[in-house]
C-alpha cells in the first residue's frame, strides 16, 4: 500500500513559526476515506498545543481539528461515504471501540487510552506515528470517525463546528437545556458565540459574561438578553447553566455564585497549564451548596453528527474570517491578545493551491 | 418576659476543656417551643467549631446541633406542638423566611445571611446574642424550625438524625438515588454509616471507601456490597453517586475517577480550613469529563422533616454509644484519632440531672 503525499503548515518548536511542510500520511485502508481538505478552523487549543502550553508537545506539528472537505477516494469496505461527499473531521480520528466509553459513544475519553487525537498524538493504529492535523491539503480517516455534511452546507462555516460547535452543543444537551432555561456563556470568542447560538435555538434565555464592554453590541445583536462585563454584576442571576469557555485565568467560584439552586457550571475552556483555575470543597459545601461543577470535553462521534445535523437544520454557523496558511502566526497573535473576531478559518485551497 | 434558666457544657477557648456552665436563654416568645433536651449527638463539626478549626469561633461555646427532646412549654401562638410531644432540633433555629432560598425551603443558605445556626452564631432575632447549642438541658426554638418526632421513636437514636441524618439523606435525594443506583460512601463514620443505610433503603448497591480494613466487617454486615480500603482499588467502579463524608485531607479527583459517565460526587464533610481539598478545571475537563462535583450542606426544614419520617418508617437509626457531659473531651479525642465507633450521643438527663 502506498503512503499518501501531503502538504501543510507545520510548527517545529514551541517558539517557532509556521512553515509550509511536505509529508506523507498512512496509506488508504479498506475502511478509510481520503479527504480533500477545503477549510480548517483555528481553535485556541491549537495555540496551547503549538506553543506547548499544556505540556511538551510533539514536533513537527501540523495542528487543526476543525476540518471540512470533500471525499476524494474511499477504501474497498467504506459504506457510508462516496467520492464527492461533503464531510467533516473533528478532534479525534480513531479509538479502541471496545471500552465502556467507546461503546457509550464517548470515544474522546477512550478508557484504553487509544483515542487518536487529530494532532499532537501518536497514532496507535499506524505504528505510533504522530498524527498530523488539518492545516493540510488532505487527511485519511476511518469512515467511523468522519462526519456527514449535507451537500448544501457552506464548508467554510462547517469547519469550526467540528470543535467549537460540538464543544458547546454537548454540555447544553448534557445539562438538558430546554425552552425557558436560563443559560450563561462565559467568554465570548469562538466557543462562546456558538454556545449563545445553540442555547437560543434550544429556547433558552442567554446571558453573556465578558471582561469588558467591547463585545456587548455583538452579543446583544446575536440575541443575548443580558451582558455582564464583570461577573460581580451578575449576582442573583440564578442561571440554570453556565458554560465557561474562558481560556485565561479566572475565579471559578465567581461563576458558581451566579447559578440557581441545582444549577450547573460546565467548563469547556482551559487556560495554560500553570494558570488552571480550581475550586475548593469549602466554597462548594458552605457557600454554594447544591450547585454542580463539571468539565466537558468535545463530544463523541454520534453526538458530533447530531450537532452537525442540528446546526445545518437551524442554520447555526460561526461568525468567521477567512485567512491563509501564511497568516497563521498573525492569527495566533490576535487570538492570544484578545484581538480575535470569533473564528478564523484557513482557506486551504487558496493557501496550498 | 422572663429569660429561661439553663445549664450545659461549654468550652471557653479553642485549647480549652469542657465545663458545666450555667446561662440563660431568651424568653419564650408567642411562637416558641421550650424543649427539655434528653439527648444530643456529638458531630465532627462540633469539634471543628470548638477548636476554631474553621476560623475563629465565639466563646464561651455550647456546641450541639443533634438535639432530641420533649416539649415542656409552648408560646400562645404555637399550633404545631403541644407539651409532651417528642421533637428534634438541628443545625439552625431561624432564618429570614423571605429570600429565594428560604421560600424554596433551603433556609440553611438564607440569602440575607440570617440563618441562625444552633451554636457559634449570633442570633439576629434576639439582640445578636450568641446562640447556645444542645449540650444543654433545654432550648427555646420557633416552632417553624422544630421537627416532629413520632411518639414511638427512640430519642437517643433520633438525635443524630438532625445532622448526620439530613446531611446524608439530602444529597441522596438531590442526586435522585433509586432502585439499582450504584452509590459510594467515602469515609465511614457518623455520616458515612447513615449514608449507607439510607442508600440501601432507597434500593441502591453501596460501596464503602475507608482508609484501612478496620471497618470492613461493620460495613459489610450493615449491607455494603463492596469495601475499598484504598480508593485506588475502586478504578472502574462506575458509581452513579459518591457521598464524601471525609473530614481529613484527601484527593478529590481520586473519587471523581470512580464515577460513571454522568456520575456525581457530593461533598458533605470538610477537613480543617487549612486542609480543604480542591479540584482543578483541567482534571474535570480533560481527564474526567461529564462527572459532576457539588457540595451539600445539611438540608432545609421541610426536607429534614421528610428525612425524619423516612428514618422512623424504615427504622433507620445510627449506631450510637451513649456518653455523659463529663466525657466530651475524651470523645473529641477519640473522634480526632479515628477511635470513634459511629455516633456518640450525650445523655443529657444523666449528665445534668
Amino acid at each position: 500500500m502506498k503512503r499518501i503525499e501531503a502538504k501543510g503548515f507545520a510548527i517545529f518548536a514551541k517558539d517557532g513559526k509556521f512553515q509550509e511542510h511536505v509529508f506523507t500520511r498512512h496509506a488508504l485502508g479498506e475502511k478509510d476515506v481520503l479527504i480533500d481538505i477545503h477549510y480548517c478552523g483555528i481553535c485556541h487549543s491549537d495555540i496551547h498545543a503549538a506553543y506547548s502550553e499544556w505540556g511538551e508537545s510533539i514536533y513537527p506539528m501540523i495542528p487543526g481539528h476543525e476540518i471540512a472537505g470533500v471525499v476524494k477516494e474511499v477504501g474497498s469496505q467504506v459504506h457510508k461515504f462516496k467520492v464527492g461527499d461533503k464531510v467533516g473531521v473533528g478532534c479525534f480520528v480513531n479509538s479502541c471501540r471496545e471500552c465502556t466509553a467507546c461503546i457509550a459513544h464517548q470515544e474522546q475519553v477512550c478508557e484504553n487510552g487509544k483515542a487518536v487525537f487529530t494532532y499532537n498524538c501518536l497514532d496507535y493504529f499506524h505504528n505510533n506515528e504522530p498524527h498530523m492535523g488539518g492545516y493540510s491539503n488532505c487527511i485519511v480517516v476511518d469512515e467511523d470517525y468522519v462526519i456527514k455534511v449535507s451537500s448544501d452546507a457552506p464548508l467554510e462555516k462547517v469547519a469550526p463546528l467540528l470543535c467549537a460547535g460540538i464543544t458547546t452543543y454537548s454540555p447544553l444537551k448534557f445539562s438538558k437545556v430546554t425552552e425557558g432555561s436560563k443559560v450563561g456563556v462565559a467568554g465570548f470568542g469562538g466557543l462562546g458565540h456558538m454556545a449563545l447560538k445553540y442555547a437560543l435555538a434550544m429556547g433558552a434565555e442567554v446571558s453573556v459574561f465578558a471582561r469588558n464592554e467591547s463585545k456587548k453590541e455583538q452579543a446583544l445583536s446575536l440575541g443575548a438578553k443580558h451582558y455582564y462585563s464583570s461577573v460581580k454584576d451578575a449576582k442573583g442571576a440564578n442561571l440554570d447553566l453556565i458554560i465557561s469557555t474562558i481560556p485565561t485565568p479566572y475565579n471559578l467560584v465567581d461563576y458558581v455564585r451566579c447559578l440557581a439552586y441545582n444549577g450547573e457550571l460546565a467548563i469547556v475552556g482551559l487556560p495554560p497549564h500553570d494558570q488552571i483555575p480550581s475550586i475548593n470543597a469549602s466554597d462548594l459545601v458552605v457557600k454554594q451548596p447544591n450547585k454542580k461543577v463539571y468539565g466537558s470535553l468535545i463530544g463523541g462521534i454520534k453526538e458530533t453528527q447530531e450537532m452537525m445535523d442540528f446546526s445545518i437544520l437551524h442554520g447555526i454557523y460561526p461568525e468567521i474570517e477567512l485567512v491563509e496558511g501564511k497568516d497563521i502566526d498573525q492569527v495566533y497573535y490576535n487570538l492570544t491578545h484578545s484581538h480575535a473576531r470569533f473564528r478564523y478559518v484557513i482557506d486551504m485551497k487558496k493557501s496550498l493551491g
